[in-house]
Parts: structure tokens; C-alpha cells; sequence
């Protein structure tokens, strides 16, 4: 698939754009190659992680990459890493605290949509409050249902779904989550 | 990483381009912070979910996040939700029905590409179509195979792999799913 | 969410930039439908994964979607398909062989961060490299710990959390990953 060629054809007028955007792009690259030894996705070649956080009222040191989907009301302390492709579902209001890893992938939610689903879209969204302490690890992938908290130091395995509470230092893993 | 300073290093012509895009950026971010209380990645940010499905062919009041990949032959009925980073895979014919929430990093397949792999790419790829009906729930991150089928008003927990078919109104979780 | 109200409100100067981001989009968008029968995210339509490979220093025939994380030293070798939403580790070294199909949402470490995070940031994070045989077949959003070695031939099911090492020709699954 050409893409020049294809510009050429429909919209000669924009075939300079395009190579503009892909100048900027493989600038930044080289760069990222070069000082970070690392390839990452063309939105996060344009935008700092960090101001991200602070634009969204993070805690200090706090970063989380630009294909992070946050929605509603989501708080989070400081020095907390908070991977690509994550969910930050605050509609029903999430706290995670300082110094977690929040791994690549990682949903965390405080709304369910399974009665509004199969009610065929008569019942409502439900929505409980969701809590991750201090010091936790959230596994690749893993899923956290709404209305879970786990307390401080917690280790939560990869693809995991956590659908109850657990208190702090508890190591967690499966489907549905226990202690292991 | 200062991009700006990247920019004017290599390209100074471009850097009036990047801040452009930028603003374009920021004033999208600060209009879905204050209308709709959320953030997301760039690309969300510059199209229109809805537009996206009007665009596949999808039913009225279905929509679909930008960072969801459509392959091949994929249909879907009216007020289904597509959420993020899903792939809807209709290379061997995909049907979703009407009302369903499809969480984000859903995968739906209707190929699968094992016997290539193991075969050091002399087998050919495999096509078996899917379907899934109406009101139908499937829980964040998970995995539907090439040739199930899945009545209406089915529910699939987070983080499943289903693998065979189920009737409707089957409630079903695990790797691979069973009723629960 | 009007986009070109909210540009043409707070920088009416920008409108037309946007409305010529647009139509590269939907140029790129109608080729993909009519040529290749899908429709991919922004980034995809922008970018090729052919040429991304190459400049990563990946085997001939080898692709990677934009919306993959490489990080840190990665070798991957020829006709090699990486899926969207990958995570490639390779900050403790990683190899993947040959004709390898990983699929989307895979994420493949090297490297740990439990330590760091559970102890308040003081620990540091630990680094082991991980190797992928030829002609391995990995399943959607399964997550492969550092240190693990799969022999070639190897297939992984989707939704697995492989911990451990396995010799060729083995096919395993679940959470964690298991002789099936």
C-alpha cells in the first residue's frame, strides 16, 4: 500500500502533509532509538507521559501513556507507573496510590454494563467505587472488577480478574482471583 | 525528551507543524475533560466514534473506537458498543447483533492461523465464521475463536477464551469458558 | 463532540490543518476498504508495518503494527507476523524466531517490576532474557514472563500466562501455562 501514491491520486495538495507528519515521526524515532532504546506507537512519539499525568491532576512522578483510556473521576498518587493500553474507569470514582505498577493492559473499572446488556438496554449502568492501595502490582492484563479493594503492597498476577476485595500483602492470581 | 528541541535540531521547518498539532490536541483534550469527564489517546480525540461505524455499514446508535481493528467481512446491529483496542476479525464472516457491549480488548476470530505457524508456513490460514447474537455481554480482554456461535442474552466473564458455542442466555467464564 | 466547532471557536486558524488531517484519514481509509477490506486505527493508515520491521532490524518478511511497544533489545527473525497491542520487552534481551505468528496483545517481558513496587520503590527491577523458537504459534493476549524459553514449534492458547520454560513442539495454555 503506497501511501504517497494514493495521496497523489485523490488529494495532490496534501501529499507535502503527509510527508511533514512522517518527517516529524521519524525524528522523533531516531531519537527514542537512539537515547531510549526503545519503539513505541506514533501517539506516544508526540506526547510526554508525564504531562499527561499532570495535565489529569496525578501524583508526582506519576506518568501514563497516551493510549491509556481515563474516564471520570480517577485519582492517583505519585510515582506510580501506569502502562499503555490501559483502563482507568473512574465513572464510579477510583483511587490507586503511590508507587504501583499498573501493567500494560490492565482494566480497572467502577461500572458494569452486564444488566444493561441483557436487559436489551432497559436497566441502567451500575457503578461501585474501586480502590488499589500503596505499593501494588497490577499484572499484565488483569481485569479489576468495579467495586474491589486491595490494600497496600498487593501483588495481582497477569490475567488475572479480580471481582472481591483483598486486604494488603495479599499475592493474587487467576480467574477469579485468589490468594496463591 | 524535549520534541521541540528535537525538531528545531533537524527539521526547524517543522516545528510550527508539531505545535499545531499540538494545540489541535490540547483543545480537544480540554473539551472532552469538561464535557464528557474523560481523556483519551490522540486518535480518539480526532474522530468520531460514531462516524466510524456509519462508515463500516454498522447499525444505527453502534459505535466503535478508533483503536479497534476490523478485518474482512464484519457485521453488526443496532446500539452495540465497541469498546477500545477490540479486533473484530470477518475474514472468515463475523455477525454481532443488536445491544451488545463489547468490552474493551475484546478479540473476536473467524480465522486462526495455528496450523501456519507449526507448520513453518506451508499450511494454509483457517476460516470458520462466528456469530454472536443479541443483548450479549462479553467481558473485558476476552478471546472468542473461529467457528462459535453465541445465543442472545449470553454473558462472558472478563479475561475468558471461549473456544466452543453456547446457547442463549448462557452465563459463562474461564479459560477455556464452561457455564458458571 | 464537534471537533471542528471547538477548533473553530478557540483556533480558527487550525480548522483547516484539521479538516486536511481528516481527509488523509479517509483517503487512506477508503484505500484499505477497497484494496485490503479493513479498517485500521489512525496510526495504522499512516504508517507501514513492513517498513517498521525493517527499521528495527527485524528478519526479511517480518511486520509489526504501530500500536506495538518495543523496548530495549529485541532480535526478531524472518517472515515473523506481530500483531497490534504488543508489548515486546527486550530491556533483559529477547529473541523471537522465525515464522512465528504473535498474536494481538501479546506481551513478551524480560524484564519484572513485583519487587520495586512492593517494596516502596527501594528495590530495583530485575532483568532475565526471554527466547521464542521458530515457527511458534503465541494466542491473543497471552503474557510470557522473563526467563521463559519456548522451543520452536511451541503453541501458546490464547489468554495464557506462560512462567516457566517448555521444549519444542509443546502446546500449552492457561493461567499459569500448562501441558494441554
Amino acid at each position: 500500500m503506497n501511501r504517497e501514491e494514493i495521496l497523489l491520486k485523490n488529494y495532490p495538495e496534501l501529499a507535502s502533509l503527509f510527508n511533514e507528519i512522517k518527517k516529524i515521526k521519524e525524528s522523533f524515532d531516531s531519537e527514542f532509538l537512539a537515547k531510549l532504546n526503545r519503539s513505541l506507537p506514533f501517539n506516544e512519539l508526540l506526547f510526554d507521559r508525564w504531562d499527561r499525568a499532570k495535565m489529569l491532576g496525578f501524583g508526582e512522578g506519576t506518568s501514563i501513556y497516551d493510549s491509556s483510556y481515563v474516564f471520570g473521576d480517577v485519582k492517583v498518587g505519585n510515582n506510580t507507573w501506569i502502562g499503555p493500553n490501559t483502563v482507568l474507569d473512574g465513572s464510579g470514582h477510583l483511587t490507586i496510590g503511590d508507587n504501583c505498577s499498573i501493567s500494560a493492559a490492565v482494566q480497572i473499572y467502577t461500572h458494569d454494563t452486564v444488566k444493561w446488556a441483557i436487559s436489551g438496554g432497559s436497566e441502567q449502568y451500575e457503578y461501585v467505587s474501586t480502590s488499589i492501595g500503596n505499593n501494588c502490582y497490577i499484572g499484565p492484563s488483569s481485569i479489576i472488577s468495579s467495586g474491589v479493594n486491595l490494600g497496600s503492597g498487593c501483588i495481582v498476577g497477569a490475567n488475572s480478574f479480580v471481582n472481591r476485595s483483598f486486604p494488603e500483602n495479599s499475592k493474587i492470581a487467576g480467574n477469579p482471583a485468589k490468594i496463591i
